[in-house]
């Protein structure tokens, strides 16, 4: 069975349905190559004649990108009604494509042959066997995406059924089964693939499965259970709607749940490095929770259980996240005990075992501030400043701070925040921000002065302009990402803020964070600790 | 069946365990009143004794918080190896929180007990039942949670299932099998649950998994199919690693998939309400593709199809998204947008029908606001605003601005923001904010300067200065609630930010929002919007 079970990839085609995905073709191209590097079985790579960039991918592709192992599909719908395939114009476009396999879409639910087609039932069956034929004739291998088919199945099992039997009559190599409104649960895919299996013998069986109801995954698994031999997905589950089933979970649960060899260890070691470098394509933020995959997806934050996971690892993760490349994270959180800290120390490279009484100050200055709205679950390079600060040499000073302080208003001509200004085409261009900042690096007392749109980015302004000539390292850092948490919102403009900042330097990334009731104190404190973690980490000496 | 079935929400207690998520006690009231307004039947508060903020929680949620249908639970673990279950502190904290429902989570995999609790198989048996037997006969339901029952089961089944016999021969309402790691299957979990079910006569079985393989949902489903009948999950899927099972999808699978009544149509409708409330109090940002409740979850590219999915809506949506009050939204579609200006402006009183040139000006405005980063779904006053200012009559202009300035600054003695303060008890002790507005109200010029805790608390305490001899109203509107979320927020301190304020005259709640890339003039336009639609809807008349 291993041998001949296919990974069809569908990124490129129903992933890019995705709401805000926009690919261009050299993403496309960035993509395909990605996939190919996982290991799977085939790549569709879009629908030519239909999406003129998809026509454009497929001529690129042949020319750019050199396939180790996956084949290219191209994707279109069977000949017009009351056409012939061999001069439709859109099966020429798949023909124009030359990939070794084309993946034909087609009705197989009756109520939308005659009510979004508007063609008779048999009419729709004639589409099918025609361009089925034609393709293979012209020395293409024909997959057959049955759209709707559970639903159809549902509504008119024998209609369904004679679409997948003369699909495979007309010599399609796989039949795939779609529930292309997402709505299915696995114990019906279950029942049904079993049930369609005997009536197809000529054509191997698929699935394609969308996440409506949450359970594409364990769908399409069920569809596995049942002899499908072909699971079509997408990486990081994108797809319309809900998207489409996720393969960056359901090839890890084949091959280490269900032991099938649908990549080999050294492909599924790779499986995280390439859904994040997908995922740095597509622009869209990785969903932390993912499985196998995420950032957190191993990630222990319970204190109480820490010293344990220290012991037996394996006692409390089912399965070594090194596996799929990922890796094991200690969180350290209010519930953190020293064994946490210790653990946390450990994976940012300080041996903290035996010290007892570094690590009780640690854990309960990590307390006392977690009470105030700090959270270092997120913010390493926070909570390593804090954990230098209590190590011989202590946390590095950079510089240290006479004042700031900034001024935002509305400018002398504007009419800033008046009340009925909303739906101005530019909503800050009335108002202005400046910051002034009073520092010493060693010995040297540095005043500047910085300007804005906002308070924070003058500060940060200010800084770069006081410290840059000291410190020129400071102009290769970036802040990336910015976030506010109100903690006890209800508190109105009273409440107390909490900021976060995301840097990185073009390699590393760190994330520091900073509380208080005045949020432009809140982010003061993160900007000056992302600045400090960023000199740090590349080897600056303080001014003296 | 149905009348029995329980859904269980542990939201406060293991969804709380997700990295990055740091619940207040304000926070955890808020959500339990949410969660009850969905209707579950219990909601698991958190662990008293061992988290200081959830002994609070039980306190408070006591005098607080009625709940109208769902009981409350409190989470602890048995009592000590060696000890007893009457004068353990663990188990009196249980007690303490005063809750119906104590649910106890005991070790069920003997791996745990000798490697983790290091105690003897014998040892742990007889601390659940002297535990369950205590809490039993001091009036509590019990429900026992099997940690670790699945991986447990498959390694020494006849422990496990001892387990579970011990806890219901003790008088537990519900044995809770865990998948603690969150390993499992569907198949797996079916035929286990099936097989202990004729073993455990006294008690009914329970499911809680987590999301590891992506099966969560499809796991908690094939637990009920196989006779559980009590289902734990955490609204929104929150939780440790990759998450809880989403209950936010179980639940209108059992209903709409299942036929289980676990909840009212009325209360299944409010479900993306709930869900997208509880996700303003954690300020986790909603996943779009989140089944049934995302945004993303019933939208559709429009394009080939559009006509089609308008005709016959059911042939491309597995459910009506009303039935959990979510819609259908077209991607690319302008008649959407009129039909829900006019459906809005009615539920706010104005009748548009049939307006037309009104109802494209303000889905226009709506429009190009909702493209800058505002949104009107939960700011029904400023929607409000917006479309009075389209009305005869237009919006009324309490005062007008001349302009403002705020400035934020460290006091002259202090040391606010310089490194290596982290870890100050009072992190905002030393810096200070001050506001000045130069307003108009009628032909009477108002210049005020407030001071306050950050900018924005100053620019509110100014507005009332200035204004409150004009307008003595303003004294009864309370601001009770300020959120801010950082649109494009990899942008940095650069970042399009968006404010959203509640206030309040003590009866009637309203919300504003505020766009720009300067916070504070986001702030701005917020706060001057709650005052004037607070003077307006307690009908004052603008000063002449």
């Amino acid at each position: 069975m291993a041998s001949q079970f296919h990974v069809y990839d569908t990124t490129l085609r129903d992933g890019a349905q995705q709401e805000g995905m926009n690919l261009s073709v050299a993403d496309k191209l960035q993509i395909a190559a990605l996939a190919d590097r996982l290991g799977v079985g085939f790549i569709e790579g879009g629908w030519p004649g239909a999406i003129p960039k998809d026509t454009e991918f497929f001529a690129r592709a042949a020319k750019e990108i050199s396939l180790r192992q996956a084949v290219l599909a191209a994707f279109g719908s069977t000949r017009r009604a009351g056409g012939q395939a061999h001069n439709d114009p859109q099966v020429r476009a798949l023909l124009d494509a030359e990939t070794p396999v084309v993946t034909l879409v087609a009705k197989s639910d009756i109520r939308h042959v005659e009510r979004a087609l508007k063609t008779t039932a048999a009419e729709n069956l004639a589409m099918i066997e025609d361009t089925v034929e034609f393709l293979v004739s012209e020395g293409r291998r024909v997959f057959l995406d049955a759209e709707h088919f559970f639903d159809g199945y549902d509504f008119d099992a024998a209609y369904a059924l004679d679409c997948v039997k003369a699909a495979a009559a007309a010599g399609a190599e796989v039949v795939v089964l779609c529930d292309t409104n997402g709505g299915m649960l696995p114990e019906r895919i279950h029942q049904t693939v079993g049930a369609v299996r005997p009536g197809v013998p000529g054509a191997e069986l698929g699935i394609h499965c969308h996440n409506d109801t949450g359970c594409a995954v364990a769908n399409s698994l069920a569809a596995v259970e049942a002899g499908a031999m072909h699971v079509q997905g997408t990486i990081n589950g994108y797809g319309e709607r809900t998207g489409n089933a996720d393969l960056t979970a359901i090839i890890p649960n084949l091959v280490l749940k269900s032991g099938l060899a649908a990549l080999t260890p050294a492909q599924l070691a790779d499986l995280t490095g390439v859904a994040h470098a997908i995922s740095e394509v597509t622009n869209i933020a990785p969903f932390a929770r993912q499985p196998y995959v995420g950032t957190s997806a191993f990630a222990h934050k319970a204190g109480l259980h820490a010293s344990a996971i220290r012991v037996d690892p394996d006692l409390y993760q089912h399965i070594d996240p090194q596996l799929v490349g990922n890796d094991m994270r200690m969180l350290v959180s209010e519930m953190a005990g020293r064994a946490s800290v210790e653990l946390k120390g450990k994976e940012l490279g300080f041996d903290l075992a035996g010290q007892n009484d570094l690590l009780s100050r640690v854990t309960e200055k990590v307390k006392a501030l977690e009470a105030d709205g700090y959270t270092f679950d997120a913010a390493d390079a926070s909570f390593e400043l804090l954990l230098r600060g209590e190590l011989p040499g202590g946390r590095p000073e950079y510089f240290r701070v006479e004042s700031w302080r900034t001024i935002s208003e509305t400018l002398p001509n504007g009419h800033g925040g008046e009340p009925g200004k909303l739906g101005a085409s530019s909503p800050d261009a009335e108002t202005a921000s400046e910051a002034t900042v009073k520092l010493w690096a060693g010995s040297e007392r540095l005043v500047a002065t910085g300007e804005g749109n906002g308070p924070v980015n003058a500060l940060d302004a200010a800084l770069r302009l006081a410290l840059g000539g000291v410190y020129p390292r400071l102009a290769s850092i970036d802040l990336v990402d910015y976030k506010v948490r109100i903690l006890d919102s209800a508190r109105g403009t009273d409440a107390v803020t909490r900021v976060m900042i995301e840097s990185t330097d073009g390699s590393a990334v760190w994330r520091t964070v900073g509380v208080g009731t005045n949020i432009i104190e809140a982010s003061w404190e993160a900007l000056t600790d992302a600045f400090t973690f960023g000199l740090m980490a590349a080897g600056v000496q303080p001014a003296a």
